[in-house]
């Protein structure tokens, strides 16, 4: 039998723009919806980097992850206030001017009819990195952008779901990561040689150990990742029987 | 009047080290805890990272981070399974051994006398970068690791906060950065030119502007940062008159 060829595997990156994240002024919530959202089109999220409001912090790691990663997602920092800079700091990124995308100003024309007319700082937010396309915000008015792979989405979480939403299957993926948990009453330390045997058994699977403490016991759940259903098929059958053997007993679906 | 002297700024990074926040499995709580303990010992948190599970990935940003930062801090990977490889990446990154750490291992040992006996994956977590000290684990075995301007801390965010309790105080910093918010039921698109105005007006502050859409209407809240109480007054008062001068109902304290 011929070793089938290795998949592609497709990556992205995603900057996470905004002061208030660094202060831990607020919770941020776009990192575990986008990394799911990719995780559906078939595209894994490699690295999160939060940077301030810095235009050169801003470029340096638009250039580093752009470069690296076939899609590279930014949040935050679109709106109309002076603190908002990422239309900017990617256009210094990428080498271009920013201009005003006409379809943009007319979105935002249309949508501020009725809100009091546009002004300086709505008129910000048809500002683009020269070369751009619009990402539909069925939120609010104001659009997301795209420029090569880059993404430029709203630092409302709500806001980034429609974008994300729109963008659904425009994006060329690879095979999802598949994954399946299995929970135990079981303090990880216990099992942890158990677990690496069964991964190191068990080629193109990982198994991720995650221990909590909960009711006054610890426990831990144990998540098997491969992007080849077989494959997850028999790790996940292989780590029962281990775990089985020893005693303990098994959730599956995770605790 | 002299200028008074320019405060240093103490900064710190953080690398937060988990597929599981990557996969959108896990909503990382560690960010917000970490960024507001750093505040109140007067340091700037500067950059979040998260990364992969991944040796290479971990010793490039610890070697970028720690060199441009007064600290640097990682949450996870510093458990007893082998998915855990938070050690050995730091010790690759600083180019130094991977040591047993007797007072570790005599932590762990009396630890675990009561709970089933020390095994292979417990005596893992006692392995430290060699030129380790330990940070006390309040909360569990396991003990958090300083080495240099490093400190490793666990991924488990009760454990990293008996961790960080352990440390308050013990770490050189400047001025705590103070802030102050304001509420306002308005589009921060009304009102972006008044609040770059304002900033402009009052050096050493910056205003941030938080848009939120609640209860059907949209509103916004502006915090006011400075490490200057005086300055943050002034500059408050200043956004305030300017608010009510538009008409608009100002709530301390936000919205």
């Amino acid at each position: 039998m011929d070793a089938a060829p290795t998949p592609r595997i497709w990556t992205a990156a995603l900057i996470v723009i905004g002061d208030e994240i660094l202060s831990g002024r607020t919770q941020d919530k776009n990192v575990a919806q986008i990394a799911s959202w990719l995780n559906v089109q078939g595209i894994r999220l490699k690295e999160v980097r939060v940077i301030a409001d810095d235009m050169d912090a801003i470029a340096e790691a638009v250039n580093q992850l752009r470069a690296r990663n076939d899609y590279l997602f930014t949040t935050g920092g679109i709106g109309p206030t002076h603190d908002d800079i990422t239309v900017d700091a990617i256009a210094q990124a990428l080498g271009v001017e920013v201009v005003i995308h006409p379809k943009a100003r007319a979105i935002l024309e249309r949508y501020y009819e009725t809100r009091g007319g546009i002004n300086e700082g709505r008129l910000r937010m048809a500002r683009v990195p020269d070369g751009s396309e619009l990402i539909e915000n069925r939120m609010s008015g104001a659009p997301g952008i795209r420029i090569a792979n880059l993404y430029l989405m709203a630092g409302v979480p709500h806001i980034t779901a429609g974008m994300l939403d729109a963008l659904t299957g425009t994006l060329e993926g690879g095979l999802p990561l598949l994954s399946a948990t299995l929970g135990c009453w079981v303090a990880e330390s216990e099992v942890a040689a158990l677990l690496g045997d069964t991964e190191r058994a068990h080629g193109g699977c990982q198994i991720g150990s995650y221990p909590f403490f909960r009711e006054g016991r610890v426990g831990a759940n144990f998540v098997v990742r491969s992007t080849d259903q077989a494959q997850l098929d028999a790790c996940v059958a292989a780590l029962v029987s281990a775990l089985e053997d020893e005693g303990r007993v098994v959730t599956a679906g995770g605790i």
